[in-house]
């Protein structure tokens, strides 16, 4: 019993040292075909690139495209022409009904400490309402989280409330201090309403301490429209200044105005190509980003960069000779800044038509150097995806991980499929992010062409190694 | 024996599962003291960091800063002021003769094709001649190598020679692409003198298609004085615009005109400071950049990213309550642009004074994002350096590999030290590199911080670990 429980032993664990041999040789095996496939995609990225210079058409020749806004609907134009100059084998217009808020005149904020005025950079958050027509003034009542604000309930009636807690600093992802402060922006005004304040100021959200105010979308929910308070961004440098005088003087009185307004939902479109599959052509592998963009700037990070990408993805496929099995289809996504309509409307007519959707793959994370992929899929398809890690690495792909993907795409999720974000770096992100500064001229070219190279390779092993 | 055959076997087996568990322990033990130290480093440095303020200050108050200059000498009494006020235990100025070259009136160049004259962006590149006053006309001959100049031989005598090789733009590492094309910029003038050239024209040294023309050392070896000629950057752009119209008209005649001139040898100096060790103050741990920078910009990446990274190494392990067991120095050093003087100078003392010096790192590869360190180490502290790895991937740091470190340092190499380079990500260096626009805006300021905490992490496992 003894031999043989040593020989035993002995089995076990030279069947289990074969089988991580056998792995490392079956990803050797798979690398070499599959490593000179993606190698040849970066060569045709970086040497014959052409999405940067849609990039510039996009951003500087269209600009800024907030939903139901003139620029949007050219934006849809230019993005259903491109693709069919591009030869995608179908190309249509995807209807869906968008929010549709407009910002009016330019904002004016200032506050008044000891006889000093102090004019300060504002503007109005994406779906406010807009303050009477000569602006509002009051004292200000600083807070650092919306529980601090719920527990002084009424002693912020016919007060301004100034959200002002900052970016965590020590997150080395960015995106997490986003997601720690993000709650100030979108529920301020909701959830102030009901105490009778007289509006909502917000600390924009960034770690840097400049002069540019960060728009973005914020909410009423359900409340009453008697609730209901405009509110505002207010740039860092400002918060730092107000913070600082109101401890000077806690009765200094905020003015501010702003006249947005939101109208009728309006017709906009998804866009929509695909080049269809040689073996599955009834199943579809989605890459995208949000063609919609806030109005500040001209979208070229948030996500101009994503758009340009994705179509970028199909003519690098294309150049390299690469006929795909599943049927490819790009999506411009409409409407994900302040409503998500069109991310939405492409799941509900993928669920009606009983589309077979495999994996989706969304860039809305900025045009910078690539750092990887994170993703959600069954843990057979994780561990796969990891195993993909060492083809990637040589083009500073080295995060492939579990995590979010994308916005637009989420509502694709289900039991099975695999949803992706690419995942450039995050340290100047929020330099920019929903402010006048995010502009053509911030992106950089490479780091553009490798993450569209980035993505097509993960498009090709996606593609190559699902059913 | 065939039963202790299986039996020694077996034990082998378990031996060699044995030692890698053994390993894996060993770094989970490690972990987790080291990465506490390691995340407050990190969080100091974004929360507490000082490193962009003085870059601000060196790059805007003082600005380029070519060896032999009055900003090279005000560079220096910063760099030797603030390490006294930062309380470094010794902090000298270490002597070193430096190359003196002066940039002298603004270039000017143009060409003129089929009566039409474009003007064009050169500059004179680090040690060459100067034109005679009026400039130097001629037609030029268009070559891709020095190999190709060599083959043309006589066939180059009374033209202008123009080096065209542009980067490989599908080398990931755009630190390669500059070590395939700088031969053209460094020898061009040295090897085509002897046929007769009139002069020697350049393409900058980028992938970036602009109107910067990047200027750089040039070198005539020791070719006699009537043998040399002067050699300038073209922009990328002219560049192109060039060969086209060359293209048309093989005859079109070439402009350029420069002043520069060598003068002698100016005195400056490196400047050190140090921290002495705790238990080993013998024994040296140095931390460096180059205090020098071309004249164009304010060399705000090169290297003043370096510079003020390397001081903050300190004042992050001070700010810990680290204590090193070795005396870690600081250097500040004068000349890696254009002669190593100061790196050549700090070796050649530190073997005059037998001084141990078990490792030293580098940073000169620009202020962006970080993505690890390359090094060259025996195979022995190879192997602990490459085990670091989980503790330093949480902060993007994922390259722990074997490769170059920095110029500076490299006259320190010996058998038994380690030397490290810092390795921020490479796509946009180039674009600033050598260039006016190699400016304190291009920095961002987390970057630099990551930078500064990588660094200080690295030392901490340096000391930490090292004898």
């Amino acid at each position: 019993m003894k031999k043989l429980s040593v020989a035993a032993g002995l089995l076990i664990i030279l069947a289990s040292c074969n089988t991580s041999n056998a792995k490392i040789e079956n990803t050797n095996t798979v690398n070499k075909a599959d490593s000179t496939t993606i190698k040849n995609i970066f060569n045709t990225a970086l040497t014959q690139g052409a999405c940067y210079q849609w990039l510039d058409v996009l951003s500087n020749d269209i600009g800024g495209r907030l939903s139901g806004s003139p620029e949007a609907q050219q934006a849809v134009e230019w993005g259903k022409n491109l693709m069919t100059q591009l030869k995608f084998d179908n190309v249509w217009l995807q209807p869906v009904m968008v929010p549709h808020w407009v910002r009016g005149e330019k904002e004016e904020a200032y506050f008044t400490v000891n006889n000093t005025k102090y004019n300060v950079p504002v503007c109005a958050l994406g779906g406010s309402i807009p303050t009477p027509e000569n602006g509002i003034t009051g004292e200000v009542v600083e807070v650092k989280s919306l529980e601090e604000a719920e527990q002084l309930g009424e002693k912020l009636k016919g007060k301004i409330v100034f959200f002002n807690r900052p970016f965590d600093d020590t997150l080395i992802q960015t995106f997490k201090a986003y997601g720690g402060c993000v709650d100030q922006r979108v529920n301020g005004a909701k959830i102030t309403g009901k105490f009778g304040v007289l509006g909502v100021i917000v600390r924009s959200m960034t770690s840097s301490i400049d002069d540019y105010p960060h728009t973005g979308v914020m909410r009423y929910g359900d409340i009453s429209d008697d609730e209901k308070v405009p509110a505002a961004a207010i740039s860092t440098k400002a918060a730092n200044l107000l913070s600082e005088k109101l401890k000077e003087n806690p009765n200094l009185t905020f003015y501010f105005k702003q006249r947005c307004k939101t109208l009728p939902d309006a017709p906009s479109f998804n866009v929509i190509g695909e080049i269809t599959g040689t073996k599955y052509p009834e199943k579809y592998i989605t890459v995208g980003g949000h063609l919609d963009s806030w109005d500040l700037g001209d979208g070229a990070h948030d996500d101009g960069a994503g758009i340009v990408q994705s179509i970028e993805v199909v003519r690098l496929l294309k150049l390299n000779n690469i006929q795909p099995k599943h049927t490819i289809r790009v999506v411009l996504f409409m409407n994900e800044e302040n409503g998500l309509r069109g991310g939405k409307k492409y799941a509900e007519e993928a669920k009606q038509k009983n589309e077979i959707h495999i994996a989706a793959l969304e860039s809305d994370a900025g045009g910078h150097t690539p750092r990887g992929f994170s993703f959600s899929a069954t843990n057979k398809n994780a561990d796969l995806f990891v195993s993909w890690k060492p083809l990637l690495a040589p083009y500073g792909l080295y995060q492939i991980e579990k995590g979010g993907s994308g916005a637009d795409i989420g509502p694709l999720k289900s039991e099975t499929i695999s949803l992706f974000g690419y995942r450039p770096d995050s340290q100047r992100y929020f330099d920019y992010h929903h402010t006048e500064i995010d502009t053509f001229d911030k992106v950089n070219k490479r780091e553009l062409e490798l993450g569209a190279a980035s993505m097509t390779a993960l498009i090709y092993l996606l593609d190559n190694y699902l059913d």
